[in-house]
């Protein structure tokens, strides 16, 4: 029997979620709940390995084991075993071959920024403090410019393993509520650092380090070094990934 | 020369705002800070002591010094020597004899519930997490009734030291964002623990254990058992003092 989780957590204290040997990640929290809950040893996939610190609102996470129970139960049993940064909002029955990345359609990622002079007690684990003013007209011009599909090697880490670079961007959003930034992009998949590279590319362009008609140039150029510095991970959220 | 401090700080990891021996503390927090910067040995007094575990967006702190600085230049140093947790907002010279708790008119604070069924690893530092569904229309009706002028004593803390319970509420509401509640109130000053026994009881009342009704014979008794249990202090957050 296979199940269909919706997990949000607070990645602040884990190192990402795929195991290692480093430190606690998210993948090995949930297997050690599900472990001392069916007495079964599984391997529970993800639609999208976050990186070290970086939070979900809705990763989709799956599991089979073999004893069949109700979802509601298997909900209620992991909640009570996993810590309070690990929430486990939904669980469903799939069909057994169901494989949160490759069923994937789309994935939502939104990143936050503090735009503010002082840094936020309250936000310091959720978004990047940025103390310069960004003008954020420059930076929704150019997060529009990565709207539709495009070799996106620019924006690629340099340990990215993907065969093909080409990534279909559905949205590509800058909202502004002084002082936060929130910055939403949906794409069929990212690249590894994708989101982070992008962030860190329109941060530039809100600070007037570059302008927002480079963008298209930089797509074109495939080249890494030509895009602006990995954002940190605190400020990253899986929102949402569609089927 | 006299300093006007805004403060916003994470309580979380705090003992309270007051000097005490068991853990750190907001104060003793800031008199290192700032004997640290200027050598000298001060006090630093608050608007109001919050409690362990309660947040500040809004904290109005004062102290002296001997030596004549620039607010500004207060300002950039303090930040620089307090923990992320911690936060000065705006530096102002004020006259030698304010005492940012005497000369405050009024204090609001905001209590957050979180109403779902699961946690939120988000929120889980800022907001009550309440599982069972609140009738909010109920708790606004009961959060009305404490309007005006009134003797609180139903909502003061055993040991409050306060030799008058009377107080005046100048604003008390409540406001639903699916599914975080917040509780607004704005007083000229506070009994100890007066908004946690407040939000205990208008718990109560959106749980239907209590109606909102009772709130006027509640506060007639003057008697502590009678109203409801004291809320958890994280939840809590002393938002914005007025002179």
């Amino acid at each position: 029997m296979r199940f269909k989780l919706i997990v949000e957590y607070d990645g602040s204290d884990y190192h990402g979620w795929q195991i290692q040997p480093n430190g606690p990640t998210i993948q090995q929290t949930l297997e050690a709940a599900v472990a001392r809950f069916t007495g079964e040893t599984v391997r529970v996939a993800a639609a999208g390995r976050t990186d070290s610190g970086v939070h979900a609102a809705g990763q989709v996470v799956s599991f089979a084991v073999q004893v069949a129970r109700a979802p509601e139960v298997v909900q209620r049993a992991l909640n009570a075993l996993t810590p309070r940064d690990i929430s486990i909002t939904a669980v469903t029955a799939v069909a057994d071959d169901f494989d949160p990345r490759r069923a994937a359609r789309s994935r939502m990622y939104v990143y936050r920024i503090w735009n503010a002079r002082w840094p936020s007690p309250f936000w310091r684990r959720y978004a990047w403090h940025v103390a310069r003013p960004l003008d954020t007209e420059a930076m929704r011009a150019a997060a529009i410019a990565l709207m539709g599909e495009h070799d996106f090697s620019a924006f690629q880490a340099a340990d990215c393993d993907a065969d093909n670079p080409v990534r279909r961007v559905l949205r590509s959003e800058l909202e502004r509520r002084e002082p936060l930034i929130t910055y939403t992009v949906e794409a069929t998949a990212f690249l590894r650092h994708m989101v982070r590279n992008i962030v860190g590319t329109l941060v530039e362009v809100g600070s007037g380090e570059r302008s927002a008609d480079d963008l298209p140039g930089l797509l074109a150029s495939c080249d890494r070094t030509q895009a602006g510095p990995t954002a940190p991970a605190a400020g990253l959220c899986l929102q949402r990934v569609s089927y």
